[in-house]
């Protein structure tokens, strides 16, 4: 069988400006990168905005195994089956992160026959837009102690700066440390301490703005630093918002390529899914909708977090409306959910795949409260059973949902026709009556209830005074009107990765709260959450090289 | 008058595969970043071995005024100006560094109307190549604290770890830092410090090696740290050198770009002119000489420096000859090289100009003890009096030498006409029989010796016991061979910045010493060096905007 990277390898893509004249982008307004990548200029993209939208089309999942159910080769296999059904369609996902590939062996985008390409482009620097936010973030970090340094005319309390640097590396040796040692000429010492560039919020502000203007706009009203009076120091005192703008003027352009079978995709931007939202760039997205009659696009995790924070942050702030959620589940993760242990995930077991069920439910039951319709897109393993496929198709039956057996990684869009018509019959229906879980008006910490008790079916919300009063203060400076962005384990409901299914009987314990006032939403920590993640022992850095026919071989 | 950048603005550019095609680059071969900048294609570039070689021209300087002395807009100039008189001509210029144009005012790629193009991007993020410098850099950095971290099998004595991290800005506060605080998962803490990218080993590799096979085997070289035994630890030791190589396979790329008179340009590799050698990359100048007939490129500082690190290291690591150099002279620099103060250089005074003369004789001597021809180019300025040109001229004459006022600044090619002429029949006549100053085998000390007497013209070199001892000990581990890099102020041909003119009768003292093992040379400081600049009072990113018409404002 061939490996994933042989797949990519082998099919024959075709210029960039072709997907481009296809989509109806004429080649003056692609800035290519190299053959296979190219950036849509801002100007066309401006000349857009008078034109209808397509649909947009969700694709999240059940709480997933830790390899992942396939979230992101249904989307780009459910692509290809819209387009083999004559359907114009395009998919939009996130670029991947630099460092985290060094580590484990990385990162494709989708597998098998569903994958885009090229593949150790996306995998390595792309188009750049990575190292575009790099640096706007560090020029900030720079310019925060350069003006302590020459007298700190904004009064920054050096014990309450905010503001993090980033490097897209995983450097654990980072995670904590002192600048600003050696004496006079290198400013004020204090602690200090990176996060991998994904973590960044001008990350999340570049993924959410609507326009340079609009990301302008944000970057200037990233807290970076607090006063001796507690009032905040923002991005803008510093006067680093316009050179940061220039720095990612670029980056904000959104990256065409293609799938395996020369659909065009859009992948641009990447924020985290704990600390941020999750998804791919709005500019993107919205870009996508003007061009194509279908969008496909997912959000990171499981729907408790992927499609919970889509709806309530990126459709909210951006002014989407999703037609369908496709719910990507498969055997493996039914069969986990139903309490088999990772190894024995491999043996038949539909007893436990009906038990798992339970989980796919209540996501199903989540997803149409927020007025979506939903489809089940079984992911088909080659491993699994027939009698298990069947189950997870029954189960959703009684829940008034159909569950279609897709086989995109094995077949690409040929195996998602069903799938894909499906979903374009329930998008063209227009049957969706879309809104968000809360209103923006209540109070922060009802808003983190409301996402606890009907998405997590939490019986309450343990947060002490301290962070009750952040919230309340974050009112009363303006802030309340903002969505929460909930970061919490993908492998529960709860906030216990190891409580399987849909359990109740839970409480969320809020741990502590973060304000990303560019970005726009507030952050809500139940449980441990890593922002500049360690190399293993053996990195898989080590084996990674260029061979003798100059391939990068070990990335993959 | 025009400004640098609204005349960059003005110029009608080419699509860029036009001037690749102009070169004989077929379309597949050029990697397109945009429509204005393009990447030479490996295979294209391995399969011009067999071609001959075109002559190649070093453009220098005499010892320089803080502005600088024109040296890129004479050898933009000059290469429009071979253009213009009918000769093929190909430009070899450095990248410039992303930090420092967020501090002063920026960067252009040479002036007026001898420029290349497009400035912007040259000035911001071009190509990609010195991030995929810093990924790769920060790669090892975190691979080494993570070897540590997890049992240290090399044995690294984590005091004696000589790698720095680096990253693309100046930010003061990473000079000196202490890393992996913050408990077990974070490594064991030990003091460090960050560079700027460009003075990273790793764009001096990048810049010397002939194709990734010798980056890899360099970069594999260089030595990370030091055992408990005073045994170097190898970056190869670490594993590092395979996936390092794979994020530089881009980067290792030319990248191609046009003059304003649509003449193509090579844009690439640009290692710190103090800790380095400071030339573009060898892979730029060797492919350019397959290409052309004329390759006209420069090196950083004045000659005593640039000329000389170009002579005794890249020439001689890549088995390139000149055929002809030019000296740039200025009025203005001939004045301050006479004693007048910087304040009052817009004052006409034939007699300072005269007395400044000694060190361009000095620097003409130098350049001919290489045994290659020389020309000075006075570049003009408009206020320069006709008197103080001619006093500048005349000298050059007594020397043997001829000088040619050239006006491209203000003119472009068609001003550089008669030194193009001039140059042209010098490097056609191949009286050039270039040697580098001493030979591989002279002992280290012997060599700092040979560079401090025959070009510095000093007595003698001042090197503590320490100093000698180690240069003792590299020469019996391996590195006796290797070319120094010598470190010191440009402004002058001694150590001290204010000895104008032609010094003699001064000492060079060594302050210390550093092994480059992957680039291939050791570093000689004389004199405080500066690895990270820092921000000043007011930086100039305070003011750099993208106005309403979407142009940058305020870098440049």
């Amino acid at each position: 069988m061939k490996t994933d990277i042989e797949i990519a390898r082998a099919a024959p893509k075709k210029p960039i400006g072709e997907i481009g004249e296809a989509l109806g982008i004429p080649a003056e307004a692609l800035l290519p990168y190299g053959h296979d990548k190219a950036k849509v200029g801002q100007a066309f993209i401006d000349g857009l905005a008078g034109r209808p939208d397509g649909k947009l089309i969700l694709v999240t999942a059940v709480n997933p195994t830790p390899a992942g159910e396939g979230k992101t080769t249904t989307t780009v296999g459910l692509g290809d089956g819209l387009n083999a059904i004559g359907r114009r369609a395009v998919v939009c996902i996130r670029e991947a992160s630099l460092g985290p590939n060094f580590g484990m062996k990385g990162g494709a985008a989708g597998g098998g026959h569903a994958q885009v390409v090229p593949m150790e482009d996306m995998n390595l620097h792309f188009t750049g837009d990575f190292h575009a936010i790099t640096s706007a973030h560090s020029l900030l970090s720079a310019m925060i102690d350069n003006h302590v340094h020459w007298g700190n005319e904004e009064g920054i309390d050096v014990r309450r700066v905010q503001w993090r640097r980033v490097v897209d590396m995983n450097d654990r040796a980072l995670r904590q440390v002192t600048v600003g040692l050696g004496g006079v000429a290198n400013g004020f010492p204090r602690e200090g301490g990176f996060d991998i560039t994904v973590a960044s919020e001008v990350m999340a502000c570049l993924c959410l703005a609507r326009d340079l203007k609009d990301l302008e706009r944000r970057l200037g009203d990233m807290i970076v630093a607090y006063r001796r009076d507690r009032s905040p120091v923002f991005c803008r005192d510093i006067k680093a918002d316009g050179a940061m703008t220039v720095l990612l003027k670029d980056a904000m352009q959104p990256n065409l390529v293609q799938t395996l079978e020369n659909n065009p995709a859009f992948v641009h931007g990447g924020p985290f899914a704990n600390i941020a939202h999750g998804c791919n760039s709005v500019i993107a997205t919205r870009t996508a909708l003007k061009l194509a009659d279908y969008v496909v696009t997912e959000a990171g995790f499981g729907a408790d977090l992927g499609a919970e924070k889509f709806m309530n942050i990126k459709c909210r702030l951006a002014g989407l409306a999703p037609s369908a959620v496709v719910l990507v589940a498969t055997v493996r993760a039914m069969k986990m959910n139903g309490g088999v242990a990772k190894a024995d995930l491999g043996a038949k077991d539909v007893e436990a795949v009906r038990r798992g069920c339970a989980n796919l439910g209540r996501h199903i039951e989540n997803v149409k409260g927020f007025g979506v319709p939903v489809v089940v897109a079984i992911n088909h393993f080659s491993g699994d059973a027939d009698a298990e496929v069947e189950a997870v198709r029954a189960f959703a039956e009684t829940q008034g949902t159909e569950a279609i057996v897709s086989r995109h990684w094995a077949e690409g869009g040929r195996g998602a026709e069903a799938l894909a018509r499906r979903v374009a019959a329930i998008a063209d229906a227009d049957v969706a009556n879309f809104a968000p879980l809360y209103p923006d008006d209540m109070p922060l910490f009802e808003k983190v209830e409301t996402v606890a008790k009907r998405i997590y079916r939490a019986d309450e919300v343990l947060a002490d005074k301290k962070v009750r009063d952040q919230l309340r203060l974050w009112e009363e400076q303006g802030y309340g009107h903002l969505p929460v962005c909930m970061a919490k384990t993908q492998y529960s409901f709860s906030t216990d990765p190891n409580l399987r299914g849909a359990p109740t009987n839970h409480s969320v314990p809020v741990r502590e709260v973060r304000l990303s006032a560019g970005a726009g939403f507030v952050v809500v920590v139940c449980g441990e959450i890593m922002t500049m993640p360690g190399l293993p022992r053996v990195p898989s850095a080590e084996s990674i090289r260029l061979n003798d026919a100059g391939e990068v071989e070990g990335l993959f």
